[in-house]
């Protein structure tokens, strides 16, 4: 499953080193922009978009010809703990869902066309439970970040989405690990919760954040204790996109737990990241707030998969297809402003 | 240019003899929603999305094969008193752009493969300068009324749209008389007027409250002094759409205008729409906020041509492909809620 093994260290010096923005191709979309037969700033945000297009692709003329989901799936021992409202058998069962293209991510997919791999990470073997002991070991976590770094090889778009029965319940843990307990600050109902299971995953959370409270200074640590491989795996994808000139829409609640981490350590590593949408579970909203992201879509969506980012997605065509295809007030014989 | 003539009183029968939105359709929906593989509500405005469409089109299995944006062009007296940035001339420039695929819609439309029809509602002849008498004749509204009521024919869902060099002051005066002025309260910058524009096009709608003070409790007497031929054309859409079991998605500032006169009319006259985003024109927040409605989309766009409402027809869609095409828990054999 692991393609290679890169220690923590390694992923701090890649931090310190990515490619920047490319201010040059912004300074050409917004020539171009000018030239456009509308008003200045008509098209709102999608004159935005194009212009994180072209920064994070270091393209003044951005494309979108093979956009990508990528979905890790992965199982949490904390399940133990009864924080889901769902046994952890269903994680698989999603997974076979997503192969035979039944769940919503596929149809989403199928209506922007964007293509969809998805990566099972050792399912039969979950994470250890994190009120117990850390969920993963140094390596493991390390391992799977690399692995998630391969993930978006030959997108020019990435999304990258995420399914594990468990998972609000590590991201909760991640965000009151970064930002302040109590879990209670932070969490929701997940797929579903009763409020006794809710009690149950803010318990298992505050517990956790105790018995780790002396090794949660480093992001890295934080996932490593109270993390999943989907998560590892998205800040892996995420930083490989960056390292490939490959821009990223964020989805959800648990997929921005990732870029939470890497945020962390240095707030522009998410720079070419946008965020897709805002979930309606838990406190995704001040998550979004935290990380200076304004959110494309807010549809109450709280499905994970990658499903609300790849339905923003629709809006970051659109911005490009005007950006790219429109007439200029010259070429179609549109006079300019009067006054 | 008229197919045919209706007086008001024609309009007001129409109104009184509207179709009801299917509640049976809506409770169809709701059965098959339970099924599919995701937790309950995990989708959320894309769930009611699909219920607006079946109690809509009165179909449990709702429809978006033919979805239709109409543009509606039209120019305005009111443009004499220095209201707009750009000269009367873009009209029809902008519809030639539209014909020939060069304008924001057109790439819109073809990026979600949506029908784009535009209609030009007698250019050469400018309605009357408002701050000096009515903008049009009864028979004139009406008669626009009824030629925007064909406008969807064919289509299964309808986007109406608009361009009119001066139609947000029409607009904004639509929105003063029905709410309460003065202008200010509404108005916005429209193509992008300075300070000295946007001065003058609040004293030529306030100066227009003052002239037709005594006719403005009747929304067609306020369409017919203060609107535009688009703006009375866009009413017909509406009311056509309704007719037929279109749904519609309403676009921004000057096209919510129509739909805020029929709902002075008849609160329910616009049950079969949803509002598609919201503008950053003007008061149009306000405006949806009166009419009952939250936008898909807060993109801060701002152009017309019913390109924000496009834009949120990826939504829609993406809601159908999803209601339509996703596994149920049976067939894809995903466990249900353990708890």
């Amino acid at each position: 499953m692991y393609s290679e093994i890169r220690p923590f260290e390694e992923i701090r010096t890649l931090l310190a080193g990515l490619p920047e923005p490319c201010a040059q191709s912004v300074a050409e979309v917004r020539r171009r922009d000018a030239l456009l037969t509308k008003p200045p700033g008509a098209l709102g945000r999608l004159e935005d978009i194009v212009e994180w297009l072209a920064a994070s692709q270091a393209r003044p003329e951005p494309v979108i010809e093979r956009p990508l989901v990528v979905v890790f799936a992965a199982n949490h021992g904390v399940v133990a703990k009864g924080v889901s409202a769902f046994p952890s058998d269903v994680t698989r069962q999603m997974v076979d869902n997503f192969k035979s293209g039944g769940a919503a991510i596929n149809q989403i997919c199928n209506a922007f066309g964007a293509g969809l791999k998805v990566f099972e990470l050792a399912l039969e073997r979950p994470t250890r439970d994190f009120t117990q002991a850390p969920a993963m070991e140094e390596d493991e976590v390390a391992a799977t970040i690399a692995y998630g770094m391969e993930a978006a090889r030959g997108a020019d778009l990435l999304i990258p989405g995420e399914m594990g029965i468990g998972n609000t319940t590590a991201a909760g843990a991640i965000y009151a690990a970064l930002y302040g307990g109590p879990a209670a600050r932070w969490t929701g109902r997940g797929t579903g919760v009763d409020d006794a299971g809710l009690a149950r995953k803010n318990d298992a959370i505050d517990a956790a954040l105790a018995l780790h409270a002396e090794y949660l200074r480093d992001p890295l640590e934080i996932l490593r204790r109270l993390g999943g491989r989907e998560i590892a795996a998205i800040m892996g994808a995420i930083l490989g996109a960056r390292l490939n000139r490959i821009p990223v829409i964020l989805d959800g609640y648990v997929a921005c737990a990732a870029a939470a981490l890497l945020h962390a350590m240095r707030p522009d590593a998410i720079a070419h990241c946008v965020a897709g949408h805002v979930s309606a579970e838990g406190a995704h909203a001040q998550v979004l707030a935290r990380l200076g992201r304004k959110p494309l879509l807010d549809l109450g969506m709280r499905l994970g998969e990658g499903s609300g980012a790849a339905v923003s997605l629709a809006i970051v065509k659109a911005a490009l297809a005007c950006h790219r295809d429109m007439a200029t007030f010259e070429s179609a014989g549109v006079s300019g402003k009067s006054n």
